[in-house]
């Protein structure tokens, strides 16, 4: 590991290590020794490479942002259906509140942890819910040209109440629910798109 | 205040300053000393009142439960029309999310803080859970009867994604967000009962 030597580590597998441990227990209760400890880095090296545990938080969002919300966001850009991509979206959150770590999202996790208290993290955290909004959104229309849709529906409501429902479903993560409530909550949600 | 005398104060009122700290600071980032301190109680008063910090938890989630929540609840015991009740809880949740000083929701904040670590707590918050969602559905069967919700619809799964979309709502009341996206959310999450 070569710890206390910056950058003589793999910074992203550091950084994934990080964000299992923030996604796990939440970035206060995380504390800096157990934090080097599974990170398997010195403190000079966590200070001389991320400034300190907040800015390690910033590259721990911006790593999950990559590896796991990419992976939704991707599902949008796939021919075919829009609709179809859609629901895919609402399935990929709907696996998550199935998790059985109760793990939730580490954004809507980190959003009720720190929105409200830390400006930075709050800009950062409404510009990736923009994102997913605005990607849904351009699904929607796109659906609605082909004629999936209804001309009715407003595809910009609709791809902000799906955000929404999709933290929604992250934070029931938490809770161990019955995965039949999970799914009726899927189902249910899908409806604003009849 | 006559602190150290167990009970020679307003249980109730304690409680709620309790849980106004819980609710904006979260549980765990709560500190034992300014909780008293808000409290005005002295620390013997605390122990012999409710145990420690997590019995007085437990008893401020049962306050959360009987002054703010049964609002949302008292707003479906109304007479008229059901549909417009149900559309009601989800304005009241539409308001927590334009609360500026960004609380959310204690539920779901606590949720997010101590769901999957704490399981006696996890079984408290799910229990309110489901007493929104069964509320919920209850209404909406009563619409459904009265004709103003389409036969082709179901109640349970309605009501499973509205409780979704409102620890959404209260989520993402920690993020200040612009109220029109916040009122988008709502209006495309009551989509699902046209």
């Amino acid at each position: 590991m070569n710890a206390g030597r910056p950058r003589a580590f793999d910074e992203a597998a550091v950084v994934e290590r990080a964000m299992d441990l923030f996604w796990l227990k939440g970035y206060e209760a995380t504390g800096l020794t157990e934090l080097l400890e599974q990170m398997g880095i010195s403190r000079q090296s966590l200070y001389d490479t991320f400034g300190n545990k907040h800015g390690l938080l910033l590259h721990v969002i911006e790593h999950y942002r990559q590896t796991q919300l990419s992976k939704a966001l991707a599902l949008l850009e796939r021919d075919g259906s829009g609709i179809d991509n859609v629901k895919a979206v609402v399935q990929f959150f709907e696996k998550l509140a199935l998790d059985k770590r109760c793990r939730g999202c580490l954004v809507a996790n980190t959003l009720v942890e720190l929105g409200g208290k830390d400006e930075e993290v709050s800009a950062i955290l409404r510009d990736i819910l923009e994102l997913l909004q605005s990607s849904l959104q351009s699904a929607l229309e796109e659906a609605q040209r082909k004629g999936e849709l209804a001309k009715s529906k407003s595809p910009a409501k609709i791809a902000h109440a799906l955000t929404n429902a999709s933290i929604g479903l992250a934070v029931t993560g938490k809770l161990d629910m019955d995965p039949e409530a999970i799914h009726d909550i899927y189902t249910g949600t899908l409806s604003m798109l009849d």
